[in-house]
Parts: structure tokens; sequence; C-alpha cells
């Protein structure tokens, strides 16, 4: 799956990740209302606002970018519908040839942690038939509880060739609270011990030119990222933090490696909301799919400009 | 709710929490043969096993313990199926007034840490109107981005009089790789400045005498803990690493206030799979609830005898 993300960013030339995150704020008036109409103001209703905006975004951005990668907390919080219109996303894109990152963050010990990767990337076992629950591509993974955590989820991806991303050096603010704090034993910071950690785990499972285990590294500190890339040559790094977080095509040139692979750059609000920004607004909320493939085409060139110069 | 789990504790002398974590190895044979006949070997079929289950097991159990907590990944794998099981099991706990402590070690940033909220202990707004997505009464939660994960639980938790444990030393084996690092400038492993941040979030959502927000700590890491208990005096402590993985009664002694409280101890498959153990075979295992039952009763007694030698 590493070697078909990199073949698919090669092929449109897109480093890109879309994050379906759909917030209902962002979902255009007249597809709520079509679907309060057919659902009422209730978890379906809800469920079926986002899909239908999901499928429209999907259709519009599906041969111009190598992925996507939907935010299951987005779906989650409708509950059992929200977790349906998650799962037909998933598939949607699938259909589409997109690969599909699951931003999970999930993370526990053992057998949990084996159910899991079971759940979101391989097949769980019912009597004598095996069945994909949610089956992303991808999934991104909380480091904190160490080996126990990771290891199960390694079993699953190499069984399935598929793949994760764990948390390495978050975009958020806050991120520097834990993961910043310098090791006595080789006063370093923590995520550097992190970032060299998933390097060993990815030598346990490689495609044919990067691991099938890459790391998230927030597009908000650059200069972290420039030591991280170094730490994990083969890794794949997942880049949070684009746009709306503040992060700039210039910032990311550090991300990459010399081959210009080695990065994929997330934006969710700046691509599937572009309409309501005011650069887009032209489009107007009807169209709001090409209102998105415009903002992914600026994307492209603004990766494309900022990797020229460096 | 950090009130209710304190009444309930002291009403039922069981600082004890049952993990309702039913892999289909601790199903009894007679429950998955009927669901497979009803279902099929399928998912559907699956989910039916493991809520026919816990339906017993809680019919047993929920008036001699104050909570559960179901692991919610155990249900995941078996897709929307899975999470269905996971709902109905959230909801019957809670009518029959058991505290729900959802396992679901999330954890996110801002707005995303939000909708995982929201979607495990609040309400989501649709429209005009208001939904609980699965309502559990606690989530855990994993720290390892910081206050921006944590702060949009909180806030949820406030309006909601609900709570969280915060991972601070998870039981496994490795978890002392990340975890255990010393810190430069405190000359202090990392578990423990997660603690004291533990500490002052708990500051912010304070019950009656313990704080809303917890912490779980790892029975087998009884030396710790008894750091980890002075770190954060007002912290309830969930205590997984009972049992099964090598935690013993006189392990847990520190773990607890001098109040004989702020600890809650979990137990899974010692108590929902106790039929399989030699202790309680004589149950059978279609008595298998009458199983769990006695070794609640064993787990108390052991609690409370190592609590009166200390």
């Amino acid at each position: 799956m590493i070697n078909k993300l990199v073949n698919k960013i090669k092929q449109t030339g897109a480093p890109i990740v879309v994050g379906l995150d759909p917030m209902m704020k962002f979902v255009p008036e007249h597809i709520q209302k079509k679907a309060f109409a057919d659902f009422g103001e209730t978890l379906e209703g809800a469920a079926e606002a986002i899909w239908q905006y999901n499928k429209v975004l999907i259709d519009n951005i599906y041969d111009s970018v190598p992925a996507v990668k939907p935010q299951i907390a987005m779906y989650e919080q409708f509950g059992i519908p929200g977790m349906i219109a998650f799962k037909k996303t998933v598939d949607y894109c699938k259909e589409k040839d997109l690969v599909v990152i699951g931003d999970v963050k999930r993370g526990d010990i053992g057998s949990t942690s084996e159910a899991y990767a079971v759940g979101h990337l391989g097949k769980v076992q019912v009597g004598s038939q095996s069945y994909y629950g949610f089956d992303e591509d991808f999934a991104t993974v909380n480091p904190y509880l160490g080996s126990d955590g990771i290891n199960p989820f390694i079993k699953v991806c190499k069984e399935e060739n598929k793949g994760l991303f764990i948390l390495v050096k978050t975009s958020n603010p806050s991120s520097g609270e834990f993961q910043d704090r310098v090791l006595k034993d080789t006063d370093k910071p923590l995520y550097e011990m992190v970032g060299e950690q998933v390097a060993k785990w990815g030598e346990e499972h490689m495609g044919d030119t990067y691991s099938y285990i890459g790391a998230v590294v927030g597009a908000t500190y650059p200069e972290m990222g420039k030591v991280l890339r170094k730490v994990m040559p083969k890794s794949y790094i997942l880049v949070p933090g684009y746009g709306a977080q503040g992060g700039k095509g210039a910032d990311l040139v550090h991300f990459f490696n010399e081959d210009g692979l080695g990065a994929i750059v997330n934006s969710s609000r700046g691509i599937i909301a572009a309409y309501q920004q005011e650069k887009y607004a032209s489009f107007g909320a009807e169209n709001f799919g090409d209102a998105a493939r415009a903002a992914v085409e600026d994307m492209k060139a603004d990766i494309a400009g900022a990797l020229a110069n460096r």
C-alpha cells in the first residue's frame, strides 16, 4: 500500500492528502436542508448530510490527489449513524481507487491493539468466516504505550500490506508539553526518540523504497521536521497543519527527501470548505466541489513552487 | 459522576470495575451457537454473541460492583454491528445504574478532541436538536498531544458532570519505553510529569472529595503507583493489570489513599471468563454468570484483605 501511495503521488504530482473532516458548519445549507427533510434533525439526518457532502467532494478530487484522510471523530460524534457514514465514505473512496488513511489515532496494548488493527486494517474471524470491519489502507496510531501498542498493528499491516502513521510531533500549540521534553540520558527531546523508534519499527515492514510505517509531524514545526526527516529517512511523513493551522508551502520543504518524496501534506478545511473562503467565494455554496478542486490545484502549485525553490 | 462512583464504591464495598472486553474465545459455546444460528457466521452474529454474553454478565454483577469498563476495541473490530453491540451494552449498564467507563483511549486536538468528547460523553448538535452518541459516564484519554487534546474533553465533562481517566503509567511491559524516560530539567520520569499535569487538570473540575479527572496507572507497577498516589492526591486512579496481567491484591494498597478510597481496580478476563479457570470450572460454561459473580466476591475479599493488612 505504501508502494501504491508513492506511485499515486508521482502520477498526480500531488503529495497531498485531503482531510475528510466534515464538521456540520462546513456542509452547505442545501445539503443539510435536503438531509433533514428526508431524515429529520436526527443523527441519521446529520450522517446523511456529511455523507452527501463527502460524496460530492470525492467525485471532484479523486483524480487529482492520491489519498484522503477521514477523521473518524467527526463521524463518531454522531454515534452509530455517524459510524455508518464513515464506513460508506471509506468504501466509496476505495471504489474511486483513493488511498484511505483512517485518522483514528488508536492505541492500546496487546490483544486490544490487535482488535483495533483488525477492525480498521484487517479481517476479523467469525467462526469459519472472516470480515473487514472498516478496511482503511493506513491508520494513524498513538505511541504513548510503547512497542506493546505498536507491534500488534505492525503484525496486521504485514498480513494485509497496509501501513501506519505513528504520532511523533503533532501540529498543535501544546504538543511540546510532553513531546518536546529533553531526555536526560540522550539530551534529545522525546519526539526525536519516538522518531528513532518509528525508524526501527519501519525496518520491519519495508516497501520498495519507503516503509509501510510512517510518522505524523506537524507542518507548524518545520525545524523539528528537518531533524526528523533525517532520523527516519525511509518513513513517509504525514504532515498536518498546512493552511488553517498556519503552515505554508515554504515550511514544508524540509519534510521532503532529496528525491522529492517522503512527505504527504494534509489539508482539511482549506480544501473541503474552500467555498467559504473569500478566495473561492465566487464558486458559490452550490459548487463547493469545484471550489475544493481549485483549492487542490492551488495547494499543488504552492508545494511544487516551494520544492523547486529549495 | 465522580461523586456517584465514590458513593457506589462505598455502598458495594467494591473498589472494582469489571472490564467488559468480550473476546470471542471467552464467549461460551452455547451463546455463540445460538447467535450464529440466528444471524449466521457474520459480523451481526458475532455482535449478537457478545451482546448476549454481556447481558448475562451484567445481570449477575450489577448489584455487587459500582462500575463496568467496556473496551471499545473489542466491539469496533466487528465494524458497525460491533459498535451497535457496544452501544447496547453501554445503555443496558446505565439502565442497571452501573457507572460506565468507556475504555476508548481517544485523543486528538481542538475541535477533533471535542468531537470525540461529544460523541462519548456529551450531546451533539443537529440543527435545533441535540443527541447523545454513545453516552458513557467516563472515558479513558491519551495525553500525548498535551493540553490541546485534554481541555476539549474537560469542557464537555464540565457541561455533563462526567469524567476522564487519563493514561499516566500503563500496565504493559513496554510502557517504560517512553513513559519512564527521565526528563533532563526535572530529573523525574515522564509519567510523573504527566501525573502532575493530571493533578492540575483535575483542579479544574472537582467533585465533593475527588476530581472528575482521574488517571490510569497499572497494577503491575506498584512502586510507581505509590509515587503517583502522592502526586495526584485528589484524582481517582483506575488500575488495570490485576489478575491476568500479574497484579495481586498486595500490590494494590499503595494506589489507595488513607481514606481507603482513591483507586478502582479493573479486572476483565479474571471475572468475565472466570468459568474458564480451574478455580471456577465447577460452575460449568452454562453458568458463566455465576462464576463471574463468585470471582467478583473473591476479588473483593482479596483487596479488602490487602487494605486491612497494610
